[in-house]
């Protein structure tokens, strides 16, 4: 498939980037500036070059990437992704767009989940998306390391919400090609909110339990 | 130790009364009826007799549970538990108060997390608690049918919120003399609200992945 990942350039992008690669999607890398995305673009090629990987990775800015994908994985931080998503909202026409996106803060030595008036950055983002486009809830709870590392076997689930099941079958089908993930289908895109929450409470665990990154299976 | 539930007369107290008093612990069921409780005494005492589990295992109302008590469980469902604590409150001095209460509701097929204004059940119960009683957050994610089977192990993770370490480390004994559950500490009491959310996530998969029932592990 054709995969955009607006905010290619950090954290769950490299591994989400690299994983679909190797099974032969085709990428493009949006940022911002484009030159930061066709560098980025430049360095993940390198990396799978180096492994014998051919691949199909392009950057170019964010409303570029959107149009010419698929599907469309908000891999941008909460504070910026509504804006994002408004900025790049007249390339979307009948994409899959996926949001991880958790809205928290710090206060002490503990992370909390704050999500907006309207439930959840979910909720929030549906509401600048046009009709048509099919939002789905994805990939809140994946450690960005682990993620990272091509060939280790990542046991753990993926929780998804949305109200498209032919939309979710989509992302079941991407998220189970990288080896072992699992999808679990949480119910209807207003449910959201229980996933994003899940983020803030694996940081807190994570901080107490050093050196863990926590993902988390349902057993 | 001397454990109280009150309400112990569902869900997750029959797991937890039968469990704990083959380990030893004497255990004072409370309900708002006396004799209820004593029915409900007499029945686990029983079950665990056919098993030739000798157990100290006390019916009577939650006010006098508590007094009997050094750690009280509010097992009690969330739109009762306030009141609960409220009644029994002039019982309470220097016990450890755990609550698993989750305030949910079910809209459609789908449930969602509903906190109080507080922020957390958490929060509104201990607004409601003397000065000096230590709170903790656990067991909202156990499965009340695998937990009352009691020759089961349980390779599930108890994730827990307090503000006393000393009152979560009791709390952390507690729960690992079951076999082989494991506490994780995810900080402070103002943040269970995110461990709270996830019981009506694991609901949600439940509907959706029949006959399941989901606990959860941090791998």
């Amino acid at each position: 498939m054709r995969i955009s990942l607006l905010g290619g350039t950090g954290d769950i992008a490299e591994g989400l980037v690299l994983r679909w690669s190797k099974v032969g999607h085709e990428i493009f890398i949006g940022s911002r500036s484009e030159e930061k995305a066709k560098g980025i673009a430049a360095q993940y090629i390198e990396k799978l070059a180096e492994r014998g990987i051919k691949c199909n990775i392009h950057g170019m800015p964010n409303a570029d990437a959107a149009t010419a994908s698929e599907v469309v994985i908000i891999s941008i931080p909460a504070e910026y992704a509504v804006a994002t998503v408004e900025y790049v909202r007249d390339s979307l026409t009948d994409q899959i767009v996926v949001t991880p996106v958790v809205p928290m803060v710090k206060k002490g030595k503990a992370f909390y989940y704050t999500p907006p008036s309207q439930g959840s950055a979910a909720l929030e983002i549906k509401e600048v998306l046009p009709e048509g486009v099919r939002l789905v809830s994805a990939y809140h709870n994946l450690p960005a390391k682990e993620l990272s590392e091509i060939d280790l076997e990542l046991d753990y689930d993926v929780v998804i919400c949305g109200d498209d099941d032919e939309a979710k079958g989509v992302v079941k089908k991407l998220t189970e090609e990288m080896p072992n993930l699992r999808v679990l289908d949480a119910g209807p895109l207003d449910a959201s909110s229980m996933i994003e929450a899940l983020t803030p409470l694996i940081v807190n665990l994570n901080v107490r339990h050093k050196p863990q990154h926590f993902s988390v299976k349902f057993v």
